[in-house]
């Protein structure tokens, strides 16, 4: 799969989230695509990033929430390189089928947003014109990634950070057990071609194994919870 | 009451509604504040901004509906003007107590914004951005002014989007007949004194007289129904 980050934020440089998320960028499958360094006068390339859409599977966009909603010239974006005929039209959009998601970093408690706290509506409710720019251009909508308080965030919530958006990038959006298995091996896998010491790899293989020996017994049990339904059925 | 229309559309020229709009705008209480031509760099003056905004009781946002949103020049102008300590912040907000509204042009029929309708969401759906930043800001939010496929108007329509313009840039936010009345006897007075003839300006006359005649009646009938209320409850 190939993922599409498209990054708006004016102060790239200023923004700890922002370079943690990029330092936690996936080595494979995802672009990342900072708009304000690309674009520094504001000159959105229609046809470039037309053909550049039409590479990849799931596109993201990652920003500040600035007013419940991303900086200028993201917006602009959407304006300048969404067009009928491509996005949305009597033809079938050319990005349908791909899959788009939200990574959205909060400078306030993410508890705050919901009827009775201080910001009064939901990430869900604020993001409603996202969501029906998805509908119209035929994109399936992942649930949103929201990094909230970043610089309060301790080093282990940190890690889970780094996990959940390498997931969010290259996950399959499906939220079984198994396939978020699939993807830890397929991690684990790549760390032990990389260098490790033996006693290292050693200790990944093990992980690994385990993995494959728990996932045989829960399908194992799945097999015969699944045989018992159908003879108490039948 | 002084009201501030902040435009954004970065073609108005072209646009037949945005003009019409343009014309239709009160000779008095309401300024037009057009973002693209006072910005054509796009670098927003937040100082000149934000005492601008302090000489207004209200404040309007009127732009098309790009992408559920408006165009990125006025989501700039959110980002640069509505600075914490100004806008909102520990301190009670510069903006509070002022009233917030939406004019906003639609290229489809309003229908279909609604669940089953193409667009999916409604209109009070897509807007929860701004009603969340009214709300930081402590400014009460009005009903959306919603202008749809001007182009198919008709000419009798037309005259009721002006009517509908003029008083929701002017008029008190209140629904009773009274208030509406009150509006269109003050527009009937200032025709009056605008150099009509004397056929028309009795005319004129004749319709407040008429309409004060009325709203005495309807006030007696009130009171009557008051005591009659008022006798059966005791």
């Amino acid at each position: 799969m190939q993922t599409l980050v498209i990054v708006s934020h004016p102060a790239l440089a200023d923004s700890n989230v922002q370079r943690f998320l990029w330092e936690s960028l996936p080595a494979e499958g995802a672009t990342w695509h900072h708009l304000e360094s690309v674009y520094p006068d504001g000159q959105i390339d229609r046809e470039t990033e037309q053909q550049q859409l039409l590479q990849y599977d799931r596109i993201i966009f990652q920003f500040p929430f600035y007013w419940y909603s991303s900086p200028a010239l993201l917006k602009q974006w959407q304006d300048v390189v969404l067009t009928e005929g491509f996005a949305y039209g009597p033809d079938r959009s050319r990005l349908s089928g791909k899959e788009f998601g939200l990574i959205v970093a909060l400078g306030v408690n993410e508890r705050e947003y919901q009827a009775g706290g201080k910001e009064g509506f939901t990430i869900s409710e604020l993001t409603r014109p996202y969501q029906a720019m998805a509908r119209k251009c035929g994109m399936s909508y992942l649930p949103t990634l929201v990094v909230s308080q970043f610089g309060y965030l301790s080093d282990s919530k940190r890690k889970e950070l780094l996990i959940a958006y390498q997931q969010y990038l290259s996950k399959e959006n499906d939220a079984s057990l198994k396939t978020a298995e699939n993807w830890f091996r397929l991690q684990l896998q790549k760390v032990g071609k990389s260098g490790l010491s033996e006693e290292d790899q050693r200790l990944v293989e093990q992980l690994v194994s385990l993995m494959e020996d728990n996932r045989e017994q829960l399908d194992d049990l799945a097999w015969t919870l699944g045989q018992m339904d159908g003879s108490q059925l039948g």
